[in-house]
Order: structure tokens, then sequence, then C-alpha cells
């Protein structure tokens, strides 16, 4: 998961000493990365289980293939720190290396990524939680969206949280897995007795097929691995030393933690309970179920809700970064009070709960796809090292980019795997949506494209000049409202009409209305429409385009009440007219707000 | 339930042989009242079952004493139509004869029953579809909604339906419930068993008490008898003579159908079954449970949903007098495409659906609450009859006055027998929401009397006089849209000046957009506006207040993209200025839109 921090362009600002060291750049940069063994080895045991007792014991050396990849790209992704010292992800690296195809795709998985990050943690977290207390496990898809709301609403707030507040929960998370690990070690089976396995125990054969699902699902523990190389410059003076020493020990401490998790299960001989995860497993044989299996828990749903709440600093960002460069539509730039990228909220928060409803909750079915997303970052990343190291040459460059060959096969075995194996179980989504996107994003560009050189963006356009102008007023009755409305339209114009909508049902009213207009002698032409339908849009937009003159005002007055709940009162006919005349006209629509006083 | 037309002002133009005859008024107007028999007699049913057979005993001559009440209520709406020629329901009567506040009970009792007439005939509908198909049954509220949704939408349609299009259906009913009396009548029992009821057989003594209650019910058989009355001017001449003619043919048709079928229920034995109306069971007993059954429920089904959709002609026309009177917010009098008043629709649909999920589409827990409704509105109709003869005196008034005074009496005992009996079991919800909707219609009239004061709507305004003005447009690059723009202020006013804002992070970008002004040389004064927080509109507001000229103009342009999609790419710059100028200042707000071509 590329997490970049909540507001980046804030934080480069900031002073030298708000930036992170080496440690709180692992606690804030790499939550995303300790929050994936909540999930990851999770995701390992429960393909393998399938196969009984026998396929238990690949764990060991299914983790052991997994943590030699996460090597892998820690070392990559301290090369990329070197060669890209302003911060660069699977984007930059794309679009830098392998041209705008490329960064249109790395764009495309990170988007997915940033949405099935909320959901995988959101579901995790809840996972995490109903383990803690089963009662609330009919709740589950309940708690997912309310878990989601929070977080978006308080991203909404623009309630930014620094790096350093997420340092504590994730020392608690980290501490208390290393307690219960520890003691699994040290008494190498279980303290307390764990609850049966749920599932009936097959003793089937452990074919490549079945090791290479469970590595596949496994690759889930490497997300966010990525995310200290592309906040580079979020770090203390040097920054590239500091990036690289943080990614180094968040590869370290990830690396410990899979490793003692996956001799932990085995020890304990750790299968799957419906409605518990197997961190909660391992925790139970090591704590028992007391006020320690609670803490635990509770740090873990912790950790999880801020390892979602990364996506909404990230996609928000990356969408007004599209946005900008008219990959997507241009109000994913706006920023509304408080700098929230108000849109990107919403679609992050929209498009997570679809998934999380979609699948109930179920971390098992979302954590593949996750995967998926990831990894194809991650090749993008490896290929553009590739390239780089081509081009920039240097000391030992041949070896370095033999490297990320290697990488490259790697991880595209790894990403290959993981769809292969995962595509029927909603693999599909991720392959289907990843094209899409980049079609999108290539659509959207052209058409602002053709909306740029239709108004000359490049081109200086002719200057402008004054011309004749005609201001449209239409006036229901003769109030200080219609006054106002007629000098405003005298100011404005050359030359101004009063009209006034005249329903054929009600000739007395309209009578009357002419009576008073003569007595009150505004000095301005009146012209009174027919309605045969009691519509007031239709006569107005059919008089203003029968005016000779090229330029129109319709001049619409509202009265704006004092109270707030006077509101509902206004009658919305100025709403009506001005939607009409504005679709179906070329007149400018100036609409005057008569503030009661 | 008081039936207006679907389209009662357009029916009022239509040529004399569109208008009804006293046979088609029956069928078209009527329709509400004959619809009731479908749940009239089971009210009671239900309230006298529970004292066992000797309870179901009480059923014919409780039946009796509604009839009594009918004809009661049937002279004083033949005395209604010879008073008030222009049809004239409760508010009508009340405001002309009781005074404003007692027009405002009437009128706020006219909301209530129209709410409930739909609640009442989609849930009793709905019941009648899940006695001939109980698999159906566990989607009772589900169904509901539906039939509501159905309704409501082909409303928003504005597919009008004539009085002669209910005539059939209508007369299928009426045929088809006479046939099942008919054999009843002359077999004497059932000609086929009837299920076993499902309330256990208590035998409890038969209390006044449990009578009245099952009366005040049984009540609910007389809603829609009024409807006639009100819509004497559909009538073909001479409208009054036809109009009275029908009243009487309906009050016999309905007397007879009431009277018969409570006969047969008590020779059949008929007791609640769960998941059947009383109606499906008395056809069963007669028709056995073949084509014959089903043709009847259906034919109820379709009664049933016309008789709902009446409200849909009744409440709309009503909301919008009502807004008209200043009563309610003006919006209700607005009508959409198809001369549809959408606001009145949308409050109906809401306000009955939210009935029908509350109660589950309980036809019983309804029931009693329409009655509550319907008969203030009678009760006020003869209290102002009687202060009609007052008034008028004319032949025999004093016997007509009397006659009035012992109808306004049997009518309050009615009502305070049947809010008394069912006011813990939802008969609070009347007696609260009564009260509240003629507060509100006080509190909204008073407003509008306080905007009315404020605008002059009384005295001669001032004349409009020319001031001078000055126009603002923002800009944000230069481009065909800013000359448009410019181009268009210059013909507007006195005084143009272009805004750009410079976000303080863009100094680059700034210095671009000042160096290409220079070139361009537009002749109308730049202002750059510093914008710290990337916001666009509070710089904007800001410069506004501080214009030195009264009467400011903010032009925004905008791009209107030829595509439909194409809409979604546009920034809403234009939007958050505009409204935020609109809110904060007092400028008027222009919206230039330049169509590309």
């Amino acid at each position: 998961m590329t997490a970049i921090l909540t507001k980046p362009a804030e934080q480069v600002r900031d002073h030298e000493k708000h930036r992170l060291t080496s440690v709180t750049g692992i606690a804030g940069l790499g939550l995303d990365a300790i929050a994936s063994v909540a999930y990851g080895p999770e995701a390992i045991v429960l393909v393998l289980a399938a196969a009984g007792s026998v396929g238990m014991g690949a764990t060991i050396p299914v983790t052991i293939a997994i943590v030699l990849l996460l090597l892998l790209l820690v070392a990559t992704y301290r090369q990329v720190i070197a060669a890209f010292p302003d911060g660069g992800g699977a984007y930059t690296v794309a679009t830098r290396h392998l041209g705008r195809s490329a960064g249109l795709v790395a764009a495309a998985s990170l988007v997915i990524d940033y949405v099935l990050n909320v959901a995988v943690s959101v579901a995790a977290g809840v996972a995490a939680l109903t383990s803690a207390f089963p009662a609330l496990l009919a709740w589950t898809p309940e708690l997912c969206v309310v878990v989601l709301l929070v977080i978006a609403a308080i991203n909404l707030r623009g309630i930014a949280m620094s790096a350093r507040l997420f340092a504590l929960p994730a020392a608690v998370f980290v501490v208390a897995v290393l307690i219960v690990v520890g003691i699994g070690l040290i008494h190498g089976g279980p303290v307390h007795p764990l609850p049966a396995p749920t599932q009936p125990v097959t003793v089937g054969s452990v074919g490549i097929l079945l090791v290479l699902a469970a590595f596949g699902n496994g690759c889930a523990a490497l997300t966010g691995v990525e995310a200290i190389a592309n906040a580079t410059p979020s770090f203390r003076k040097p920054r590239q030393r500091r990036a690289r020493t943080a990614e180094a020990g968040l590869g370290l401490l990830l690396g410990v933690l899979l490793i003692s998790l996956a001799v932990v299960i085995d020890r304990y001989g750790a299968r799957p309970v419906a409605g518990r995860t197997i961190l909660s497993l391992v925790t139970e044989g090591s704590l028992g179920n007391g006020v320690g299996y609670v803490v635990v828990q509770l740090s873990t749903v912790v950790l999880l809700a801020l390892a979602a709440n990364t996506s909404y600093g990230g996609l928000p960002v990356l969408a007004a970064k599209l946005a900008a460069d008219d990959f997507l539509p241009h109000v994913f730039g706006l920023r509304a009070d408080r700098m929230v990228h108000r849109y990107g909220v919403f679609v992050l928060a929209a498009l997570s709960g679809a998934l999380l409803i979609g699948t109930a909750g179920n971390v098992n079915i979302l954590v593949p796809l996750f995967a998926i997303g990831v990894f194809v970052g991650f090749l993008l990343c490896q290929v553009g090292m590739f390239r780089h190291w081509r081009e920039v040459r240097g000391r030992a460059w041949r070896w370095k980019a033999a490297f990320s060959v290697f990488g490259a096969a790697m991880t595209a075995a790894a990403l290959l795997v993981v769809t292969a194996s995962k595509f029927l179980e909603g693999g599909w989504l991720i392959v289907l949506v990843l094209p899409l996107l980049v079609v999108g994003f290539t659509v959207v560009r052209r058409a602002y494209q053709r909306i740029g050189a239709a108004i000359d963006v490049d081109a200086m356009p002719a200057q402008p000049r004054r011309t004749g102008c005609v201001v449209v007023v239409p006036v229901v009755s003769i109030t200080r409202l219609a006054a106002e409305s007629l000098s405003t339209a005298m100011s404005m114009g050359d030359r101004v009409v009063a009209l006034h909508v005249a329903f054929d049902d009600e000739t007395e009213a309209n009578r009357k209305f002419a009576e008073r207009w003569q007595q009150w002698r505004p000095d301005v032409p009146l012209v009174m429409l027919d309605s045969a339908h009691r519509t007031i849009d239709e006569p107005i937009v059919r008089y203003v385009k029968s005016l000779p003159e090229g330029r129109v005002v319709v001049l619409i007055g509202e009265i704006e009440p004092t109270r707030l709940w006077e509101r509902i009162l206004r009658n919305r006919r100025g709403a009506v007219v001005a939607r009409a005349v504005g679709r179906r006209t070329c007149a400018v629509v100036c609409r005057l707000r008569f503030r009661l006083t």
C-alpha cells in the first residue's frame, strides 16, 4: 500500500524538526506494512489447512519464500530512494522510465490499492474485534460500514493525524505480537489450550498448486513496503540515508514478525476456527483469553483502523495529481474547507464501502485482490528501475540492473501465481477494472484536450469588446423586489425589458397587474407573455430566443428570507426559470438575492 | 376520503359531454367509498371475534348502526350539494361558516385523510393479493412499497385517468361482491367449507365497550361518501340534480353491500384467519377457492389501487390551494411538466410510505386512524351546515338545522368512540398531528405576511433608478472563455474588474499569468488576489465586500461541454464561487455558460 502521509504538501513546508526520523518513519509510513501482519499469515494458513496437518507443515517454507521476496522488494525500494530523492512510487518511476501508458497503469493499480487497503484493513479490524467479542460476529457487515463511515467522517472534517501519533499504536501492536510469539518460541507449544478447529481435517496431499496458492495469498503480507520510498521528502536531513535506514528497518521488523509467527503457528498447531483470526488463536495459545488477549485484539483493531486511514491521505492527493494532469475530472483537484479533497474522500468511501458490502466484510475474499493490485505496482517499479540503471549507468550498474531483472522476474511470477489462483474468486474484478481505469484516464484527458483547443487555451484569444446588451427581468408582482431588480437591470444594460407571465385562466389577475404597472410607470417596457399551461419557464425561454440582440441577460430577483427555516417558503420559480434559460438559451443568467431586513 | 378527480381544473374546462352522469359519477367519485367495503366489515369482525361466537352475533346490529350513520351522512351531503354548487368539502363549508381556524382544522384533517387513504388502500389491496397468493404473505411490506412507488411514478408522469376508466373495475367489483353475497343469502350457509379460524375461541361477554369499539372501527366503511359533494362541478347539467342522485345512489349501493355482507358473514360463521381477509373468506365460502375466488381478489386489488390513486389527484391540488392562500410553502403551487404538482406527489408518497413501513402494511392498525381523520371532516361539515341553515333560512330551515344538529351529535359520538377506543393503538398520532398541522399552516402564513410587508406587496414601491455598477469577473486563465466573459461584462457595467486568484505556492504560474495578461492587453484592470490556503471563494468574497460601489455584479463564466457525459469534467469552481458570493455578499451573481461548438 502506497501510504502517503495525510497532508504531504503541508508537511513538506513544515519545519525540519517536524519531519520523520528513521524510527518515526517506520511507525508512520510502515503502518500499512506492519498492519498486514494481522492478515498475511492467516491468508497462508487458510489455504494450507485445506490439506490437513500435512498441508500445515508447509506454513514455514511458504513464509520463508515470502520473506525472501520481501528482502528483494526492500532492496529495490532502497534503490528507488537513492534514485528518486523527491519521492517516487510506482507512478513516478513508471512514468519517467516506461512512458505515460505504464504510468497510467501504475496510477490505476494505486487507485485500486487505496480502495482495497481501506476494505481489507476495515474488514480485518472488525475480524479482530469479533474474535475478541464473538457476540458481535453476526453484525460484521454493519460494523464494517460503521467503522468506514467514522474514518470517512474524520477525514471529511480534515482532522490530520501526524506520523508521530501513529507511533504509539504501532509500537503497542509490535510489542504485543513480539510477546505473544516470544512466549510461543520459548515454551515450544501452546501454554493455554486452543479451541478445536472447525474445518474438517482432510488428509490431502500437498500439491505444488496448493503451495503456490498459499504463497500467492500470503503475498498480501508484503503490501505497504513501498510507502517509505514514496515519501522520502518527509524525512529529516539527510533524507535519503534516513529513508534507506527506515526501509531496511521496516523490512527487518516485518521479516522477523512473519517468520516467528509462522514458527509459532506451526508449534501451536493452530488451525482455522470459524469466527476467529489466526492471530487471535496464537494470542490465546500464549496468553489465554483474559485481559492480555483483549488488549492484543484491541491494539490490532486500532492499528488496522489507522492503516485504513492512510488511504484517505493517499487517494485524494493522487486523484488531485491525476486531475491536475487532466486524467481525472477537475473536481478532484478542488479543495473544500480545511484543505480537504472532498470528492476524493467521497469516492474512496463509496468504493471501499461497496466492496465491504459486496463481500459482507469477508477478509479472505478481499486479501488476494489486494495482493494482485499491489504486485502490479511492484512489477512496474522494478522494470522501471532496470531502465533507470541502464540509462544512468554509474558504479556496478550492470549488477544493479541484473538485480532489478531478477526482482522483476520474481515479482512477475508472484503476480501470475496470485492472479491465476484467485482469478475465479474475485481476481477477475481487478483484471477487469485496471484496464478500464486506464481507458477512463485516457478518455478524460482527450476530452480536456478537445475542450482546451476549443477555448484557445494556448493561442491568444481575441480582445474583449463592448457590444449592445438587453436585460430581461421577469416580474411576478409589483413590489420592492421588482423595483430593486429593475434598478439593477437599468444599471446593467442599454435596454431593459420587464416580462410578466400571464396565465390564461387568470384574466382578472392579469388585468390588475397591467393596471398597477400603469400606475407605477417604471420607465421600462412591459411585455405580457401568455401561458396556456401555467408554465413560467417556457414563455420566458421562447421570448429570450426571439430577441434580436446577440447579448441577452436574464435577471432573476429572489427573496432571501432572514431566518433559515423560512427558506422552505421560497417558491423556487427563480430556480426553475434560471435552469430553463441557462440550459436552453445562450443568455447570461443573473440572480439577485433580495435580503429582507 | 375526499376524492377530487385527478385533474379537476382541466376537467372543468372540458366539454360538457366529458362530464359525469349520475352513474359514471358513482363509479368515478364513489370509488373510495365502494373500496372501503373491502376493509370496513373486516374492521368490525376483528373486534367482535375477540368475544368468540357471542361477540360475532353483534356483527349485524353494529353494521345496521353504521348504515344508519351512512344514511345520515348521505342526507347531509345531498344538502351540501344543494348549498354549494361549486363543490365544497369540509374545507369550504367550515371556512365559510365556521371561520378560518375551523377551515384549517378541516384542511389538516383532509391532508391526514389523503395520506391515510393511500396507506389503507395499498395495505388492503396487498392483503387481498396475499389472501389469493399466500406465498406472497411474507413480502407484505415490500409489496406495499412497490405498489406505492408504482402509483406515485404514474402520477409523477402526469398520466391522468378519467372517471370513465374507473367505472369498469368498480362495476366488476360490485357485481362480484353481489354474486358472492347473493349465493350466501340464497344458500343460507357456506357452499364450500371455510378454513378454521386461527384466533382462540374465547367465550367472553359482549360488553358495551366491545360493541362501541366495533362500531368505531367499522366507521372506516363510511370513508369516501363525501367525494361526490366535493366535485359537483364535474357533473353534467343539471349538475346539482345529477350529483344528488349520484350521492343517493352511492349511499344505497354502499348500504346494501354492507348489510348483505354482514348477514352473509353471520350465516357463514366467518371468523378471522391469519393471512386472510374476511372478504376473501366469504368469497371462498360462496365460490370455493378456484378461478372465481382469484377473480374477486384481483378485482379487489385493482379497485383498491385506484382508490389509493385518487389521493394523488386530491392532495396535490389541496396543497396547491393552501399554498395559494399562503398556508403552505409556495413550492406546492409549482407545476412541473405535464401539469403535475410534483412536490405534492412527493410528500404524499413519502408520508404514506412512512406509515406503511412503520405499520409493516398492517391494515388493522391503519383503518381506525383513517376513521378518526375522516370523522373530523364529517363533524365540521355538519356543524357548518347547521350555521348555513340558520343563515340562509328558507323553506323548513328549522327542520333542516335540527337535522344537522342531530347529525353532528351522532358524528361527534362516533368520533369520540373511535378516538377513545383506538387512542393507544395509534389514535394518538392523529390527535397529535392534526393540531400540529394547523399550527404549521398558521406559522407559514404569518411568515409570508411578514415577507409581503417587507417587500411592500400592497403599497406602491419606489420607481426603479439607474445607478453606477461595477462588474467583477474572476479569470482563471486567458482563453476564449475569459474573452467572452470580459466582453459581456464590458457590455453590462460602467466599470469592469478582472480578478485572478493567485495561490501562494504557485508563484511561477502566477508570474506567467500576469505576463500573458500584459501581452493580451484586454483594456480591463486586473487585480491579483493572494490565496494562502488555495481557496478560491474566500479572496473573491473579501474583494467584493471591499468595493465602494453599491451595486456589484459578479460574472462567472463556465464552459458547457457539448456531450452530456463531459459535464463531469467541469471543475465546479464556478459553482463554489457563485454560492459563496450569493450567500455572503449582496452582489448579483451572473453565470455565463460558454457553449463549445
